[in-house]
């Protein structure tokens, strides 16, 4: 114990235990961040089997696979949804506009498959 | 009557009928992803805060806002989960990118914010 300050050791100690804290926050946090990520995943799943049957409906029909004024509806909707819940507007529309932007690719897809076997 | 082909008014009654089959499947389609969309809103909504509390956690104990080995986890970790439920992996990696890049943006701000305040 010759030379080492016995305050300075406990002051290391507090910061070790802080730090230790923290980590075992940051764990919580990211186990609960995981299982939202899965019920995310999960829920992604179940809308592009819905988007599907669309698509499948839009190309049985000659619809076009975009459709403007119904995007216009769901953006509007979701903003007020998410300034509801506190989740920045503007990240809810570029959020939908990333998943439409993919389903949309989907329906191309039906629509191009539809008439080479039609 | 006179002048009308019975036959073909009841091809074009059938044919009539059958879209209107359709716009009723796609309304309620339609209705269903909109519903998902708002249990989406509300999980992202939730999934923020968590992300903003991590944010503080690191920017008091001076950890840097990305981090990569967790952030390879989670990706495998959602293809795996993302295949299992019907989910193109691919799509599941790019949604996840899409959402980490926006937490890294508010950690930086917190970040930031922490150095012009301490």
């Amino acid at each position: 114990m010759t030379g080492t300050d016995p305050s300075a050791a406990s002051a290391a100690d507090l910061r070790e235990q802080d730090v230790e804290r923290a980590r075992e926050l940051l764990r919580a946090e990211r186990r609960s961040i995981d299982n939202i990520d899965a019920a995310l995943v999960h829920l992604l799943a179940e809308r592009f089997s819905h988007t599907q049957r669309v698509g499948l409906l839009k190309a049985e029909h000659g619809l076009p696979p975009a459709d403007p004024s119904r995007e216009q509806e769901q953006i509007a909707r979701l903003r007020e949804l998410a300034d509801e819940a506190g989740l920045d507007p503007t990240f809810a529309e570029a959020f939908l506009r990333f998943i439409v932007t993919e389903v949309i690719r989907h329906h191309e897809r039906l629509r191009d498959e539809g008439a080479e076997t039609v």
